[in-house]
This record gives C-alpha cells, sequence and structure tokens, in this order.
C-alpha cells in the first residue's frame, strides 16, 4: 500500500486539534493519529484539562480497534511531554506501546518540555520526526505560544462600538444594541479565553459580571480588575459573585489597605500585586507577567480607552474585536475606542482581518500588528 | 400561447433599468420591454442624459427585429414623459406605434409628468396598468424620488475613517492607507452621484481636485464647495480645474465680495447664495433645496466632522459608506467621523447594511434611518 506524506496525516492530526473546546485550557489544544501499514489505527484529541493527552487517547483507540501498535507511526501536532503534571509523561506511554516512529509538529514551547520529549523518545530508540506543518501548529496554538515565549497572557482586545467609534454617549452613558447574535458572539468569547479582564472604571461604570451566559456555555472565564488603587466597591456584581467565578485583582504593590485585601480575600478572591509606574497607574507589563504566573495564557480584555491605547502603546495587545453597531454617536468629545493621545505614526494595524455581519452590527478582528 | 404574468415582465424591465450607467444623471434609469403574442420583441434602456428615452429604443429595436407594434403591450419601469425635454414626449412615440396596453410599474414623481402620461394614454385609447413592482422600480431610482420628492438632492456622505472612529492623526494630519481597491470603489462613487460635495475647510486643508480618476472613468461629478463666507483659495486645485470640471460654489447670501464673485465667475465656477443660520454656518437645507434647483439629484459629501453631524441632526442625510482602514489612530482629542455634540438619544442608524471587505479596508454602507 502506498503510504500518503507526512503531511497529510498531519493535517489531520492538526484538524483533530482544533477540535479541542476551551475546557482544555491552560493547556494547549492537540491532537494525534496513529498510522500503520497505510492504515489509520487510532485517532484522539485532548478534551479537557487534567484529563488524558491526545496521544494516550489514541494508543487507547488502536488498542480497542484491535491493532498492535508494533512498528506504528505516530503523528502528534505538538512535541509529547515527558514531565508529571495532572497526567504521566506521554512520552513514557509511547515507549511501552511499541510505536516506532513518531513524527512531531512543534516543539513544545514550555520549558518543562522543550525538546526534551523529543530527546527522551530517541533515547529509547523511538526514530522522530520534527517540523512537519510546524507554522500551521503553531498557529492553531498561538495564545499558547505567545505566553510560553513572552511570559504574559495573550491579550485580545474586545470593543462594542458604534460606526464612528465611540464607546458611549457623550455624557459617558453606556450603550448596547445588543441582540442574540451579539451576546452569543461576545459570551462564546468569554469561553475562548481564559480570562475576561477589566479595569476597576469599568467595575465602578458599569457593575459587570463579567461571566458567560448567553449560547452554549461550556466554561466560565476566570474575571480579572485591574486596580491600581483598590477602589473595587465590596458591593460590586464582580465581588457578590465571586464565591461562584474565579476572581483576581491586580492592584498596585503600594497598596497597604490590609482590611480591604483580607475582606475580598475571603470572599475567595485572588489579590495579586503588581508594581505602579511614575504616574500612578499599574505596570502593565508587569501586571500581566504576575497574571502568566498564574497559568492565565490568555485574556480577553473588555476594557475603556485609556486601557485600550496603553496594550497598543506598549505594543502587548495581540489580537482585536471591533463589535460594530449601525449607529451612530458622534461628539467631539465622546469616549472613544483607543483614547489618551493616540498616534501620530507607527499606527497600530489590524491584519488577517475577518469580517462577520449580524443584522445590527459588523465584526471586524484581526491579529494586531506593530511593524 | 400562455402569457407570462405583468411582473415576469415588469422585472426584465427593472434588470434593463439597472443596467445604466451613471451618464443618465440627472434623469432617472428606466428599462422597457415590449411583448407581442408572449414573445419578447423589443428592449430598451435609456443610456445617456439627452438621448432616447427606454420606450423609443424598445420600440425601435421591436421595428428593427421586424415585428409590427399593432396590439403589443409595454413594460416600462416608470411611466412615459408626456413633455418636451431634451426629447420628445414617449407618449406621443407610443400612440403613434399602435401599442395596445402600457403596464407601468410607477408614476413619474417629476411634477411635470406624474400621472399626466397615463392620462394622455388612457385619452388615445391605450389600456394602462399601473403599480406592477412599484416599491422595486422606486428603489431602482430611490435618489431621483427622493429629489423629486423633498426638493433637494439625494445625500450620500462618504468617510474614510480609522477602526477607532479618526478621520485624521491628533496632530489632525491627513491619513490615507488607499490602494486600488479603496481608489476604485471611491472614484467609483464620485461617478455614480451626480456631485461630490465638501466644505471649504476641506479644500483649505486637503486641496483636493475632486474629480475620477481611478478605475473605468464614465463620467465626471460636479464639484460642490460649501463656502458660508467664501474662503476658497483662488489658487487651490478645485479652482485651478474648473475649466476642466463643473464647479458650484456655495455661499452666504451675506457675502458681498463682489471682486471674488467675479474672479470665481470668470474661471466657469457658478456662485449659488444660500441663507445662513445664526451660528453664521450655512443653512444647509436652503443650501441643498439651491442645488437642486440646479438638476443635481444626488451628491457624495466627502466632508468632516462637522459636516457629517450636521445633516445627521438635520436628517436629510440618506446614506453612508465608511470605508474602514483595518488601522488604529486613536487620541481622545483626534477629529472622528461625527463631530459637534454628537447625539445622546434618537441616535441615527443604519439600515439594509451592505459590507465589503478588501484587503487593508471594509466598507460598511447602508440607508440612513432615523426613526
Amino acid at each position: 500500500m502506498r503510504s500518503l506524506s507526512h503531511s497529510y496525516y498531519m493535517n489531520m492530526a492538526l484538524e483533530l486539534a482544533k477540535k479541542a473546546s476551551p475546557l482544555v485550557l491552560p493547556n494547549p489544544r492537540v491532537g494525534c493519529v496513529i498510522v500503520k501499514n497505510g492504515i489509520i489505527i487510532g485517532k484522539g484529541y485532548h478534551q479537557k484539562y487534567g484529563e488524558k493527552h491526545a496521544e494516550v487517547l489514541a494508543i487507547e483507540d488502536a488498542i480497542k480497534n484491535g491493532y498492535s501498535l508494533k512498528n506504528a507511526t505516530m503523528y502528534v501536532s505538538l512535541e509529547p511531554c515527558c514531565h508529571f503534571g495532572k497526567q504521566p509523561p506521554c512520552t513514557d506511554a509511547i515507549i511501552k506501546s511499541g510505536i516506532k516512529k513518531v513524527v512531531v509538529a512543534t516543539k513544545d514551547p514550555n520549558p518543562l518540555v522543550n525538546g526534551k520529549g523529543i530527546q527522551i523518545l530517541k533515547q529509547h530508540g523511538v526514530d522522530v520526526v520534527e517540523g512537519i506543518l510546524e507554522k500551521e501548529a503553531e498557529s492553531v496554538n498561538k495564545e499558547f505560544f505567545k505566553y510560553m515565549k513572552n511570559g504574559i497572557p495573550y491579550i485580545a482586545i474586545k470593543v462594542a462600538q458604534s460606526i464612528d467609534g465611540k464607546i458611549a454617549t457623550p455624557s459617558n452613558k453606556r450603550f448596547l444594541f445588543n441582540t442574540d447574535d451579539e451576546n452569543i458572539f461576545v459570551h462564546s468569547l468569554r469561553q475562548k479565553y481564559m480570562a475576561t479582564l477589566v479595569s476597576v472604571n469599568t467595575v465602578i461604570s458599569d457593575n459587570p459580571i463579567l461571566n458567560a451566559r448567553y449560547g452554549q456555555i461550556v466554561r466560565q472565564p476566570i474575571r480579572v480588575v485591574l486596580d491600581s488603587n483598590l477602589r473595587i466597591p465590596l458591593e460590586c456584581n464582580i465581588v457578590k459573585t465571586s464565591d461562584k467565578y474565579s476572581t483576581y485583582i491586580v492592584c498596585s504593590e503600594n497598596v497597604n489597605d490590609a482590611r480591604k485585601i483580607e475582606l475580598l480575600s475571603q470572599k475567595g478572591i485572588e489579590i495579586i500585586f503588581a508594581k505602579s509606574s511614575e504616574d500612578g497607574h499599574l505596570d502593565f507589563f508587569d501586571a500581566f507577567s504576575k497574571l502568566a504566573q498564574q497559568k492565565i495564557v490568555s485574556v480577553l480584555v473588555e476594557g475603556g480607552s485609556f486601557l485600550n491605547f496603553s496594550l497598543l502603546k506598549q505594543r502587548i495587545a495581540d489580537y482585536w474585536y471591533s463589535l460594530i453597531f449601525n449607529v451612530f454617536i458622534g461628539g467631539q468629545n465622546t469616549k472613544g475606542v483607543v483614547g489618551a493621545e493616540g498616534f501620530e505614526q507607527f499606527f497600530p494595524k489590524l491584519a488577517n482581518t475577518k469580517v462577520t455581519t449580524f443584522k445590527n452590527s459588523t465584526i471586524i478582528e484581526g491579529d494586531i500588528s506593530y511593524v
């Protein structure tokens, strides 16, 4: 039987990886296909954080299908792990199974693995082929790769705006014309990213809950509030629901309101301390680094003018969603999507844009590019 | 032979009407089909202002095809004219031809016709059926119907903006990232509308020519400058090219700079005087009424923040095009698409939106709705 190319099977593994729901977070999405004599004998993809990895599921699938793994070839979209986490190392399972060759799309950027998994396989006589559809595999887990590489979460920004770029009315009132279309879209985004993040100003003005409650609910996001001076009201919805949804507040390391810190902690809220810049704002890079240390791989920022500007200015925002309502607000002084002083040159841009149209709105999304 | 329904043939006439290019302006787009014994014996549509109308072209087509028009039925998307304009009345040609029945989609809103064409046909023994696909026929010529009904041109607004709704940089510099896609789009719009209109501020800051120069050039728009105090620089590109392109300046009737008026008139520019409001700005409604008197059926406004706001506020803008570049400008004080005080309630909306995506930009367009 003529065997198909490595990239044919790797593509199949990638398609399996893409099936993974946000339940795998903070793990990457991984798919695996096992081939023997040109026949696909086992398939699997990681389904939920803490549960079995793609490689083990594919091995079990092959056995269930009545095949021996001896001399089989495994295609896996990410280097197999070699450390004990929530699951035993996949390398052990592969070595034990009798698989002869492992084709890997890309190394795991996690420093606990990062080539060591491949090394262990080789040391045990397993052939390893690397770099098949490497770019595609990194793209499937772009949030995870960015997080591992930069030490801060992958940052997506979502704004709801008028056609003319306003996020509030001239008197700074909220406007929203959400129908089911927009609600389902926004609440699926909240599940896709590990955390939903706002500034304390948004908490004070809008009093949001920031949970996922429209459409299919797979998981609830962690809620993060950036709150330099710990101004969050104790009676706000975020605090009131902190027994139900995981909640972090990032404040300045200069905050010394021990009583408020204790009250919030008692409600199950994690207080994280970050550096503050000279102007009294949080040092965003440090704040996000601290969140990364909490295994927060990706955040969806639902912020205001100033936060959006700061993340673009510091070039740490990765992805953008504009939910553009078919409405005009206007006003020279009305708050816009990107505030503060703006960009006179080196404008941030959107690349690889995708446009979705609803009855009352249009979504423009894309990678933020700083070149 | 079984005859098909009136709406079947009328739809064909409407499809012919839609073929008409902007060369027919300021005339409406009209299509005509002649049917006899279930056979389509002649077709035509109005092709160019001042030349033969659809009805006459269809009659000539039938004759050329060797048919007698005796007892034939004509389907025409707009009531036949009955007055001498650039062409003799179509009613005369129809009566002479021997056509027995005329099916009309909608009355001509032009007060010179408006039912009189139908009346004359009936008086001469021609059967007339009215109101077949009336709404569709009005929609094909929505600019013309609005102009006839309201006594002002159909007003479309086009803006080039960043995702965040800015039309300039923070220091008020122009930004444009036009590629062929955007240029061809904008310059085809300039041909679609009878005139392109800007405020004198745009002339002073951007010094545009406002002609059509990308893509297929069918016609050049009339250029209109709203210039309350006649501040237009004599050396600007609009004035310099006024020998090539028809140009109007609308100024306040209080302007008494006889020398400047004469200098501009010598260059072939038409000066139109309109009322001014108490704040010194032009009374836009009066300005547009005066333009309508010049047979300007439709205008494309390529204006600034203030003009856009004023036209929305006065509820006289009909259609909107946002050419949204995939870029962020930001800045709390940067000029946005819709300026002045903005809308605290009764927000103007876009209906029947259409979205077009290019590599570097997205176009959102639609009917402006004030309900």
